[in-house]
């Protein structure tokens, strides 16, 4: 049976943390034992809106390397490599930008939503409002079967197959160059982590993260400050489950989830305290990333070590990249030396 | 002395005509002689507005290259290539294209007045919006020293050089990756020739076009549909010369000048028919175009030249591109593998 291609990648702008985990890496994993997996790592999509910070870009193309193989993804199983290392991505997608009008780029709601959440306002810039397109080249030029994403992210998944559609139309050939993608959304209440403040979401940005590297101290640092019950004083106190962070993570991270709806019992009753379910949860989010933390030890012993798994999944990606833009050239009749 | 670097180019979407002879291929043959010249057949500019049409394109790139070198354009002297060849052109108008803001784009007024003339209106491709963009992007990978345009494409130099300045400042080098470029903007009433009909200009799609292409025969048909003076009826009238599309071409190709200022002040006099005028240019113009109708013919007997033109002067200006965007690769700091 032919194994299906799956397409995913990150924004190098800064660590992964427990977010990215919960929302992708932990996906990755199962993924790479059946599916043919390439993890891009988007440096130029990150920056598009970190222009002014290349360092930080660069930084972190090998950073968020590390910590996805720190976690368990193999670079034997899944090809890793960088976005801008293949120029024939960006070529298709500026073929793919006269198949797609400024207006209705405009009226991309999760562009929308962003530039709203950046404060973007007059001054978006243009590799901004055409991202759509590009991360549309990114998933055809691997003529990607599946595309793991964030409810959010649908209406990219939604621009993609209608680009599809057109380009198979303007272009036909036999076969057709592309098909549709499919997207592969987390279950409801699954894929996503709320930050240790308790809002919905784990961001860098936010300053509500536990990352991926951070130490066992740091994490117990974090999770003692984490937002439980506010009318939960004493210990004696009933609490509440819901909106209570350290409950979500436990049910997310813990094992023995038979222990842990005693414990939400006995926490709804009164009679636990809150630096009691701390500790609880601080051991459990160190058992997760001790084995991680002790692989990136490992791993930082050679040093070339993440640049040549990257230099080697990049040759990799741009053989697979080449083949999809030969077939391009041919149905655009822009191959005029073949 | 080093040698100043030029880029020109065309739009593939047809066959050259007069006004591009006057307008850009006259001025090439001068450039080639003493500066580095590279000539773009812009395939992916045309497709901006002729996604639909690539078969069109694609014997355009052909045809055009044929029309340039028959008229006197050296492949041994300036380097011509497709522009569709060289991917990293494109990944340097990505990256550019976090420098620009969609409003600048929108306000670019060559951009504003061609989608007015094309009727785009609400329908603009995405592709047509950032062209400015991409032209920037051919200008600064050969980092051109000057750019021959039309006085209506100076804003494009304008967005170009404005493009230089926040890439310099955003990602700083010794020496500065890029700097401005200088417009090789044709004297007044030069490089502009006006249609047969009289129209400001002469344009595939007006209908009003001698081709470079077209037969002894076909020249002389439409210099006899030449908008001349319409109140003059007989040949004994007194004739206006102003705006008289006869004289205007006599006065760009008529070797003999002082015979035509004669002609001039008979008409204006009255006693010389329109036919008689008619009948000069169109030995003058059929003098102009029969030599380099039998280069065309000559050339045609190799059924490879021009396919074998373009390979060789599309890999040599990938060897300078690729230069360039090493270096950009550097100061954007996405140099990972080097």
């Amino acid at each position: 049976m032919q194994q299906n291609i799956v397409l995913t990648g990150d924004r190098p702008t800064g660590p992964l943390h427990l977010g990215h985990f919960v929302g992708s890496i932990r996906n990755r994993l199962s993924l790479q034992e059946k599916d043919k997996q390439f993890l891009m790592v988007a440096d130029l999509q990150a920056l598009t809106d970190h222009a002014r910070e290349p360092e930080k870009v660069r930084e972190a193309v090998f950073g968020v390397t590390l910590d996805n193989i720190s976690c368990g993804v193999d670079p034997k199983k899944t090809v890793i490599f960088i976005q801008s290392q293949i120029p024939e991505i960006q070529e298709l997608a500026f073929i793919f930008m006269n198949l797609v009008s400024v207006t209705r780029l405009e009226q991309n709601p999760t562009v929308k939503t962003e530039m709203k959440q950046k404060g973007m306002k007059d001054i978006v810039p243009a590799g901004f409002l055409v991202y759509p397109i590009s991360q549309a080249a990114d998933i055809l030029s691997f003529k990607a079967d599946f595309v793991p994403v964030g409810e959010d992210q649908l209406p990219m998944i939604e621009q993609t197959n209608e680009i599809v559609e057109r380009f198979n139309n303007y272009y036909p050939a036999t076969p057709l160059v592309f098909k549709k993608v499919k997207a592969l959304v987390p279950n409801e209440g699954e894929g996503r982590l709320p930050g240790i403040d308790g809002k919905a979401k784990m961001g860098k940005s936010l300053g509500n993260a536990i990352y991926l590297s951070d130490s066992a101290r740091e994490v117990e640092k974090k999770v003692m400050q984490m937002y439980t019950d506010p009318g939960h004083i004493h210990a004696s106190d009933p609490g509440k489950i819901e909106g209570n962070i350290v409950f979500t993570y436990l049910a997310i991270f813990d094992p023995d989830q038979d222990a842990v709806t005693e414990l939400k019992n006995k926490y709804q009753k009164g009679g636990l305290g809150d630096v009691e379910i701390k500790k609880r949860l601080i051991k459990v989010l160190n058992d997760t990333l001790e084995p991680i933390r002790i692989k990136r030890e490992n791993l930082l012993k050679d040093k070339d070590f993440v640049r040549n798994v990257l230099k080697e999944g990049t040759e990799k990606a741009k053989d697979i990249v080449r083949q999809t833009f030969e077939e391009v050239n041919r149905a655009v009749k822009i191959n005029y030396f073949t």
